[in-house]
């Protein structure tokens, strides 16, 4: 409807799961401030007006030194109420992005542990979290069995009215169901 | 990071598409107060605390009279300083949804015109917006090929430290790959 008053409701985090397909290993951190030591895909809040790719390969880039590129959006995950979002509604989504770079060089203000660590040994530890072990399985079906299993591609779409340009996250469509 | 300014810079819009898997139409709108008429998904801005697939469902009913039911997420789309947002960033989801009343009685508050079309018939016609005209045509991909080839599954996952629940969404994962 257009009769509800316009206001951000939701902020928006994003994480990098950095898979070095070479040797199926994957970026993960333990933060410093958390009581639990659990293995996460690194990551952060969006700037303003910061695409979901950008975040998460500078946030990556920020915790562990490790350049990576964009590949793919994996998963959204929408809570309400959340500690530490006084109220408001939080979207997090996790990236597959591949690394460009290998040397972890980790920030110690805000990571206790970074390593590359086997992508099947993160699905099954109980040193993680719900989301991140879940996004590990579907990280390693993807990697045993194509990434085409697990992605949703972005592409660029021009907006309706504006004459800007707007990312689109969805299933890739076979080129015959492009026009039909 | 943990050192940005928590703040919501997002609204989160959603918008349903019904479609009738017993004749292949799916339900559209056309906006009262746009210049172009273009046919479009109804939907609309969450409210504050809403689940996705809740706000699709309430969003639909609004605007269309028809009752439907969540089935998954499509597609997300995300777009910085569209007109109407006022600076803010705009995430705006699409998800499937199945009728369970059929009859429209539609709100001529904000819809001019609203229908039953067949999938194809929208993903062909130039009346409309890219985005839809492109969701359109992984409707008709799924209607054909089977659902499981376009959609994000939902699930309900504990969260880490609240004891609450999230929404995560995500391509299926099989289930020999949920316990690797």
């Amino acid at each position: 409807t257009c009769r509800l008053p316009d206001f951000a409701t939701h902020q928006v985090g994003v994480a990098g799961a950095v898979l070095d397909e070479s040797n199926g290993k994957v970026l993960v951190v333990q933060d410093k401030n958390k009581t639990k030591n659990a293995w996460k895909f690194p990551g952060g809040l969006s700037n303003p007006g910061e695409n979901i790719g950008v975040t998460a390969v500078r946030e990556v880039f920020e915790e562990t030194g490790v350049r990576a590129e964009f590949r793919s959006l994996l998963s959204i995950r929408q809570q309400h109420n959340h500690p530490g979002a006084f109220g408001m509604s939080d979207m997090y989504l996790i990236c597959r992005l591949s690394p460009l770079t290998f040397r972890i060089n980790f920030c110690r203000l805000e990571c206790l542990r970074c390593e590359w660590m086997e992508v099947g040994e993160l699905a099954r530890t109980g040193d993680t979290t719900p989301i991140t072990s879940r996004v590990a399985k579907l990280l390693l079906y993807g990697f045993r069995e194509g990434f085409d299993k697990v992605d949703l591609s972005m592409e660029e779409l021009p907006a309706a009215y504006s004459g800007m340009f707007y990312q689109l996250y969805h299933r890739e469509l076979p080129e015959a169901h492009r026009q039909p």
